[in-house]
C-alpha cells in the first residue's frame, strides 16, 4: 500500500461521515455521557439518531460495540502505516511511525474522544471490550512485523510494547490540557520506554 | 510483608490443595480438554468433582471463572514480591524480581498449566477473561511501583511492560520443551525487551 493510499484512508477516517453508524455512535456518546452507560437503552440511542432499533442491530451487536465504531478502520490504517515504515526501521520505530500517522484521527475529534474516554472508564464491561480491541491490535501488528522480516518472538514483544505506547500516549494526550498532538505524546512515551529499559 | 511471609504464600500456592474450588478446577480442566470448552456444562463439572452445581456457583460465577481460580492469590503474591524487591531496584527490575519469584508456581504444576493454556487459546470468551486479568495485574503493579516512589506515568509504563514480559515469558515457557524454568524465560524476555528498546 502506498503512502498516498494511507493518506486517503486517514483522510476518510478523520472526516466526519454522517452515515447511520456514525449517527448512532454520536447519539450513543451523547446519551451515555448525559445519563450514564447502564441507564441508556438501545431504543433510546436509535430514537436520538432518528433511526429504528432494527437499524441499530444491523450495525452493532450490542450496547458496547457502538463505542468501537471505526476501530476496525483505525486498526487497518495502523497496519498499513507500520507496513509502509522505512524498510530499515527497527521494530519499535516501525510501530512508532505507524502510531504517529494516526495522530490526526484523534486530534481532529478531540472533544468526541474525551467524552468517549470518560464513558469507557465508567464501565468495567466497556473496559473489557477495549482490552479485547487492544489484544487484536497486538496480534495484527505482530503479523505486520513478521512480514517485515522480524523474528516472531521479537515481533510479539515489539507489538506488545508498541501497543502499550499507543495506550499510554493516549492517556497522556487525554490528560494534557495543553494543545500537544497525539503524535508528540507517542514520541515522549516511547522515549520514556527507552529510558526505562536502559536502566538496570 | 517480609520475605518469609512471601515464601509462605508461595509455598501454599505451589502445594496442591484439594479443597472444593481446587477439585472443581481440576474437573473443569479435565472436561474442557476432553470434550471442549463450549460442550461442557457446569453440571458435568460439578458431577466430575463429586459436588453439586450449587457448590460450584458458591465458588465461581460462571464457566469461565473456574479456570482463573488462584489468579487472585497469584496477583497478591506478585504484588508482595515486587513490594519486597530491593529498595534501589529500578522499576523494571523490581517487577522482574517479582516475576522470578512466582516461577515455582508455574514450574511445579507444568502439566496442568499446559492443558489450561490450550483450553484458553481455544475460546475467545476465555481469552477475553484472561485479558481482563492482565489489565487488573497492570493496575495492581502500577500502584505497587507508585508506593515504591516511582512517578505515576513511569509506573504505568513499567507495569505495562512488566506484564508484557510476564505474558510473553509464559508463552515461551509453554513452547519450550526443554526444562528451563519460568524464571529463566523471564530473564530472557526482559533481555529481549532491553535490546529492542535500545535500538533506534
Amino acid at each position: 500500500m502506498s503512502a498516498s493510499d494511507i493518506n486517503g484512508i486517514l483522510r476518510v477516517m478523520a472526516r466526519w461521515e454522517p452515515d447511520a453508524a456514525g449517527r448512532l455512535q454520536e447519539a450513543a456518546v451523547d446519551l451515555y455521557a448525559e445519563r450514564g452507560y447502564e441507564q441508556t437503552t438501545v431504543a433510546e440511542i436509535a430514537a436520538r439518531a432518528g433511526l429504528t432499533e432494527r437499524t441499530y442491530f444491523r450495525h452493532f451487536a450490542d450496547k458496547r460495540e457502538v463505542l468501537f465504531h471505526g476501530s476496525q478502520q483505525l486498526q487497518e490504517a495502523m497496519e498499513a502505516a507500520v507496513e509502509a515504515a522505512p524498510a530499515d526501521a527497527a521494530p519499535l520505530d516501525a510501530i512508532a511511525y505507524g502510531l504517529r500517522r494516526i495522530g490526526p484521527f484523534f486530534d481532529e475529534r478531540r472533544p468526541h474522544s474525551l467524552r468517549r474516554h470518560g464513558i469507557i472508564r465508567s464501565s468495567r464491561e466497556l473496559q473489557e471490550r477495549e482490552m479485547m480491541k487492544r489484544g487484536s491490535l497486538v496480534i495484527a501488528l505482530t503479523a505486520v512485523l513478521e512480514r517485515r522480516g522480524v523474528e516472531p518472538a521479537v515481533a510479539a514483544l515489539a507489538a506488545e510494547s508498541g501497543i502499550s505506547v499507543f495506550h499510554l500516549a493516549y492517556e497522556r494526550w487525554v490528560a494534557d490540557d495543553g494543545n500537544r498532538g497525539y503524535a508528540e505524546h507517542v514520541d515522549e512515551t516511547l522515549a520514556s520506554l527507552r529510558a526505562l529499559a536502559a536502566v538496570g
